[in-house]
């Protein structure tokens, strides 16, 4: 291959907070020394963006692209942060019809950039909007708020393509956007050509999904717009390095991807709190690399053959041997 | 109330294997010797039947009848058995094309005796369609074939509904059906009007969803036809007696039922192993009407309005109020 | 009853942040201020508070004990946050020497803080020690450490009780002391008097444990030193309001402790994201009350009987009469 | 290495039943039957066999002995069956006291077997020793019937070892013996040299436990008796073919057993359900050669240094490195 492109979210090279490490785990970062840091890995081409900028404000747009030009990266996507405070109630299903506008407006912006940057999509992480506990919500009204805000703005700019990162929870106890097929039935209702999916490799796990079987049917939907990867203990989104816990998974996604001719970035979606950010991107793309391979010397039709049988050892040895090297 | 029907799947006055207890929690029951069971509980006015009859053949449509009459009950489904050792590796999937083709022939039959009994609909449970291991199957491939394989039944029986009840796995380490939205998908795709979702509870709770959620989805695809309940401790379907481990979302469920108009029976789907079958039922159905006369005292303005603000406090104190009395 | 006291830690009364909402749930309240939302609170006696204190510095400790008195609590508790930035890769297992000194520090400073209060106990919680990746630590050494490091404190005051709150993760991938057993087997080997276990009812129910079973078993071991409780999902912990979800099994929990005469504090552990807390708080207890006169109800010498035949189901009816009243 | 043993239990060979296949996935098979497929299996030295005999009675010793020997078999433990029907509600603990007698005299007979064959332990699994619903059981009355059931059979054969193999749950809702800590607790308190555990590496890893930290804990109790491994999606014993899914962390595993020089026989606990035992068999056997070379090639100075540092990128990548080969 060598053509593969990488890229990631540029909170991959942000410091974090949680609720109990309330001072973080390491000092705020602007996004311009994010930059930098993700110019230190190797093979990274381009990042997707918050906006607003993260580590606080008065970057200009020109200092952004030319820190992304000396480090040879370019942009991906911009995502909109329509999960912090104002939002905690919910972006698009928040029981304010004036915080649903500040959050419409977020995302306008958000398409602006993209605009700007010439950038694939604008990607739309709903993480506030669903619900923590039974009796809370009104099930249909939040399902049709979360449908018609995404469809209000792929209709305002046709001219680009909104992405849909589905997850099962986090920070709400349950995410409207769930799962693969909750977020197809909300497209299809949708009615419009430049919406689709953002699939996490993670969620997909943790959701109880097999990963690949969700980005075959995002991609035989026509909905597949983009995806990325880490890891998890299928329970919680850990956003781990990518390969750590599920290598044997994460190659069937990839061989997923290969076999529908899926040609898009190989994004990376890790939160290393503990961890150099660069280190762990390096790690993560010297194991994609190793899937690269992997998949040039997979036994395609042996592996069909298996695979027309149902013939789970068969196919099983098959991809081991790709993977692990001769046994 | 006081009209509210109760059914239940006439499994749950069967004896159960399990792999370790292969010689069964107790001693192989005919299916007459279970309809008299079913007949002792209070209160049951429908069954769902397996075919072939459970616990052995040599009965005659004319020894059901006299059965189910002895005992005040009649058929509301029917369920066609593909999940035994002849469909191991899949009903509607098999890769063999004539054990799909079994299949296929075995949901005939049951469509038949459907309209033998008057009852509402072939319920379909394809428990042995999906898979077990990464890289085991083409995962286009068995959706399709989940897919087409339900909508040539439904289209040859017009006449008739089919319901198919979602579960996320067991047996198969991953069943193609296994959420109420990729069932959606899946029927949106066959259209045909006659196939709808046999939501049960446990199923949804132990996939991730919110049971009132999934309901009101399928209520709002028009696709609700059938329901039954029971519990689990949230990972695995345990089947246990319904209201033992979560009746607050239960009461949640139901109030979700009910403000749909949705007026169908109120199925029982347990697995009794060590208990009596029959007390296991009146158990579930005294708590049932416990949830009955909840909803009779829920003050539904005031939820309405808590729901609005999505005010979760307020709106769980009014749900705690109707099921637990006052505080 | 009427005579039960109850507690909540004081974090309860903070605002949150987490890895989205970066920017917290609300501004961040002093600890005079979450004292003074306590005090709103009907029924609550204790607070557990963080040391160093919540909310910044420059509060006194007159100013302190002003505001516990003008509210009516006293403190049942110190926690140390042995889990913000410095310890981020572990406090008791951190890598450098000097970080595990200052962890010790930090909890000798708390310790003079509960001989200043009269307080019950310094409370442990170690979240910060455990591991995110497999191979990343020597399983043995950090175990040692963890041990050794309470055992150490528990021997240099010996006038004082240590309690190690368990739990399964959360924000390390694993923690150390991630269950009653675990716990239990690690303080035998402490081999002192005075280390016991704070149970938290929702980390033993989403480590899938049975809160009640756990309870009796540190009860058995003479080492349940005080308990806190809330609500979730099972699979993470949530710190919803107790009883939103797990009403039965709180139930059990509770005539666990009744029935071994254990009589401390019950208190609140809830993270109200997005709640007033006082009245995330008020419900809370009121459903504890519901459940206060629910053990009155509780006809002990038939659950007793039941329970010596193991027939769940009448011990289930029992237990369902005496919480939602007659059926 | 080349001189490492390997070993199934018999049960690997048999075919089985769930609750929905109740015809079974394949005719039964006799023991013989099943030991001769075992011999089919490159590399099987031992395995664990069944007490009451699998498959139906009739069969001698003698013809065990003979099947054994020209398969090249040799016995490593007896696992009485104590949780098929007559055990349904629990053996140690069951709340008749003529079954738990039986219990008893079934173990006993099974250590007769055991020094009939020169095998290294009885194995005890309890699996349907624990409950299934809240309030169901006095739980200090049964862990002590759980301790005190083992520790009676050890004192009466101190000439021979028991190990138990904890699970998390399954038949039963949950088993008492349902993690490696509270096994510990438990042969502590039974205060007998003879007992140990028997480490499942998929029970382990589904009840949230790191294998390799499970391992360490037993080793480091003198306590760990033997093992075996399979591997699962990490919330249900699936018994898939190891290294299916988490080839990483079963690396990890033995990797624990070689730096603690344990040397005892690597086993499989697998079910094929619908897959070719010999076939899975050798496919997991192939794996764990492939981590014996890894293990080899593992740069054990780096690791080591990197766990000194909590390192956990460095660490991940030396493993990586030994187990997929350079990157």
């Amino acid at each position: 291959m060598g053509t593969q492109r990488y890229g990631a979210g540029i909170w991959h090279f942000a410091t974090y907070v949680d609720r109990y490490a309330t001072d973080g785990y390491g000092p705020p970062r602007t996004l311009l020394e994010m930059i930098d840091l993700a110019g230190q890995v190797e093979d990274l081409s381009v990042v997707d963006i918050n906006f607003p900028y993260p580590g606080g404000g008065g970057v200009t747009l020109e200092q952004i692209s030319a820190a992304l030009d000396r480090n040879g990266l370019s942009v991906i996507g911009i995502t909109p942060e329509i999960y912090t405070r104002q939002f905690a109630r919910g972006a698009f299903t928040n029981p304010d019809a004036g915080v649903r506008r500040l959050a419409h407006e977020m995302c306008t912006e958000a398409a602006k950039m993209v605009r700007h940057f010439g950038a694939d999509y604008v990607k739309l992480w709903p993480g506030q909007d669903g619900w923590d506990y039974p009796f809370q919500v009104d099930h249909k009204e939040i399902w049709t708020r979360s449908v018609e805000g995404v469809a209000a703005l792929a209709s305002e700019s046709p001219d680009l393509k909104f992405v849909i990162e589905y997850k099962p929870r986090e920070p709400r106890v349950h995410m409207n956007y769930d799962s693969v097929a909750r977020t197809l039935l909300g497209i299809e209702r949708m009615g419009v050509p430049n919406v689709g999916i953002l699939l996490d490799f993670g969620h997909s796990l943790y959701g109880g999904e097999s990963p690949a079987d969700a980005a075959q049917l995002a991609i035989d939907h026509g909905r597949l717009f983009g995806m990325d990867v880490n890891d998890n203990n299928r329970s919680w989104d850990d956003d781990l390095i990518a390969g750590s816990v599920h290598p044997v998974e994460l190659f069937e996604f990839f061989w997923t991807l290969r076999k529908n001719s899926w040609e898009g970035v190989w994004q990376l979606d890790q939160f290393p709190f503990r961890e150099d950010p660069a280190t762990a991107a390096n790690s993560a793309i010297r194991f994609l690399k190793r899937i690269e391979r992997a998949l040039d010397r997979l036994d395609v039709e042996e592996l069909k053959a298996a695979q027309a049988r149902q013939d789970a050892v068969a196919a099983l040895d098959i991809a081991r041997t790709a993977l692990f090297g001769d046994a």
